[in-house]
């Protein structure tokens, strides 16, 4: 399901906040009837029934997840009844859990896992799936929800280029879950951009070295990138963090071509411009061309479904595939993964080989097209009930499952144990040939 | 703190409920003036110091634990503050979650990040921690609370078998978390049983067949194996974990020398004996003079902390360690990972370097000569006072700072935010030359 139409209208804020100011198009959501694990199990099996997936051949399976249902029991405990049915309970991996950062230690754990000795030949999935809400008000048009696959092992089309990443992490109080009773977060909005901001300065710095040590000392500038995806909690946020980028190489290197406009910032201290006015606006204006051409082809999924916090970076990451197709070959990909609280990482990916496939099976222009939109009234109906439902036992779910697609798992019931029980919509017919 | 001494009389249970039903000696706990964020930087300071460990020297830090105090905001966002005071903000890694299995995720992670590409010469930290509460019933004498540190990186004391792992990940709903305004969990006490045992049974499988084909085809069997340390959610769980491995090693060759006794179960189905009483008596008995040289030496801190969740099998095998010491060196270790919901692995470690070092800056038997013994009623009010605290915020801690060790970080204060500050007690002096 998705949100949209006269959302600004419907909660009295100004035209364009949400559009413009934001620069979200769309939120994708769900009511009663979808939780983290449906969610999680409708991605995965349909991810391995469109690549023809033998579920044997997985030997690693880690979830990156904020959305937690349960302290103790993984989303990944249930996922593995996918693989039970073949035969497959020896798979390794947990939840990784903070914030949206999950997805990449996922991630990253599974990548290590094939490069390790203790690899057995199997392949690693990864599963980066949130569901983000928050408390009516201004955060809420910031929520979103999907659920991100990603198959690793060798011979892959995106190639991580080892060593080259640099992670920044520092303890912050930005955006947290400390009530225990509610499925929203608190959240300091101020500290939030700065911490995001800080942490791209950072982890710049880091990648910086790291790239030079791996290139003969060359220097490291967004022009050795041919396309940047970052974490996108919205998109103006993103737009911030690209010209932030824009703003280290000209910190590095104030004198190179280009510059001319925004020499007086050269001597700057990064600490201090998190929210000077002049500079975003400068750095804004001067990274317009950069952001055309690296940045908005990867941001089709992002803003249209919302915050998919684990699963955002790398729904960036399927749009450019989606949007570029092979003619991604060869090209670097930057991405910067930010988790509150606060871990990020800025690290790289070679394209290898083909994304032709990938594209194909996305699918993403159908499957956009076919979301229903809902009113705003409708959409506020929905958190409320899940508001009720959250800690609650014993309940069915009231939202009717004709709205759900193909091949939908779909919440059934929990009992009076707090046990949750799930079925599937009958599956989409195997995709025509193209 | 430690609870202990007429507990049995206190609950007006029978006497040897506990020390002789669950194996149990002692039970570990905190009140409210520390919580897992606070265990762990205790655990992960003194270890820093202890083993003058440069934190500038850590490049990944990933923290096992269930004890959710904020859905998302991970643990160890709290601990990357001991490597900042070092200017280390290049930390990777976040929580594992998955029940008591996530110590065993995280190190599983640490070890394939160090023999990963992305290996940047540094070491890896592993947290298992948590804080095992129960609500009161006959389960509460089952928790326990504690956190083991372990340092991962090349030249290792004790080196895990590469490919020698044998993983078992089934769906259940044995032990979970589901209530979210309550520390405790839900536990289904037959099931968590009959899932632990068949998770010993599968584990088996999986690894002696990964045994055979590293081996040249011979047959795995106890007689491989030195020590075998398992997951203690009680110490009479633990025997009877023995015993099933002694069950599956005769039904895999019952023809052995030394199996006249049982020679009645050889046809046996595994699933139809979890609890089977003969049986189990006749392996308990068969497994006696296994479990007195093979496991009991692991079992020190798991009986007299009580189940430390994440952090029980790391426990068990420092334990072993403080029991043996460099007797050690050649040994193969055993190691019996289990979380409910549920994913358990067994694995082995070589010892191949002295230990005497550990075994001297662990220093058990001193430490633990050093608890202070509590009444039980004062156990139970703390767990009281732990029930009030749970959800809430703007309250600062009763207890006393005067009953804390040395060097302990402690809780100060959680504000109107939710967000926690932590203090350390004045640490201890640096150990004498031994």
């Amino acid at each position: 399901m998705t949100l949209c139409r006269g959302a600004e209208a419907h909660e009295g804020v100004e035209k364009g906040k949400y559009t413009k100011g934001l620069g979200q198009n769309n939120m994708a959501f769900v009511g009663d009837r979808e939780d983290i694990v449906s969610i999680s199990l409708t991605a995965t099996q349909n991810f391995l029934e469109k690549y023809n997936i033998d579920p044997a051949s997985i030997g690693h399976l880690e979830v990156g997840t904020e959305t937690i249902i349960d302290k103790a029991k993984s989303v990944k405990s249930y996922l593995i009844e996918l693989f039970a049915r073949a035969g497959n309970f020896d798979v390794e991996g947990v939840d990784c859990v903070n914030a949206c950062y999950g997805g990449t230690a996922a991630l990253l754990n599974a990548v290590a896992w094939v490069e390790s000795r203790a690899w057995d030949g199997r392949l690693a999935l990864v599963v980066a799936a949130d569901i983000a809400v928050y408390a009516r008000g201004n955060a809420r048009p910031t929520g979103g929800c999907g659920a991100v696959v990603m198959l690793v092992g060798p011979q892959a089309a995106l190639v991580m280029e080892p060593g080259l990443r640099g992670t920044h992490v520092e303890h912050a109080y930005d955006f947290y879950k400390p009530e225990h009773t509610k499925e929203y977060p608190t959240v300091d909005g101020k500290l939030s951009i700065q911490c995001y901001l800080k942490a791209v300065d950072h982890c710049y710095d880091v990648y910086a070295r790291k790239f030079s040590q791996a290139h003969g000392g060359a220097r490291f500038s967004l022009s050795h990138v041919d396309f940047a995806v970052f974490h996108s909690p919205y998109n103006g946020l993103v737009q911030k963090a690209l010209a932030r980028l824009v703003l280290n190489d000209f910190l590095v290197a104030p004198e190179t071509p280009g510059y001319e406009s925004v020499q007086v910032y050269k001597n700057v201290e990064r600490e201090e411009t998190y929210f000077h006015k002049n500079l975003e606006t400068a750095f804004r204006k001067l990274s317009e061309p950069v952001y055309a051409t690296k940045t908005k082809p990867t941001t089709l999924l992002p803003t249209e479904l919302g915050n998919v916090y684990c699963g955002s970076l790398y729904a960036g990451l399927l749009s450019l595939v989606h949007t570029q197709g092979d003619a991604l070959l060869g090209k670097r990909v930057l991405l910067f993964s930010y988790g509150s609280g606060m871990v990020s990482t800025l690290f790289s990916f070679k394209v290898a080989r083909s994304v032709r496939d990938m594209q194909i099976k996305a699918d993403l222009t159908r499957r956009l097209s076919q979301r229903r939109f809902v009113d705003p009234k409708d959409f506020h109906a929905s958190l409320a009930l899940r508001e009720e439902r959250f800690c609650a036992h014993s309940w069915k779910p009231q939202d009717p499952k004709s709205d759900l697609f193909p091949g939908t798992f779909y919440l059934k019931a929990v009992d009076d144990q707090y046990r949750r029980t799930y079925k599937r919509s009958p599956p989409p017919p195997p995709a025509a040939k193209l």
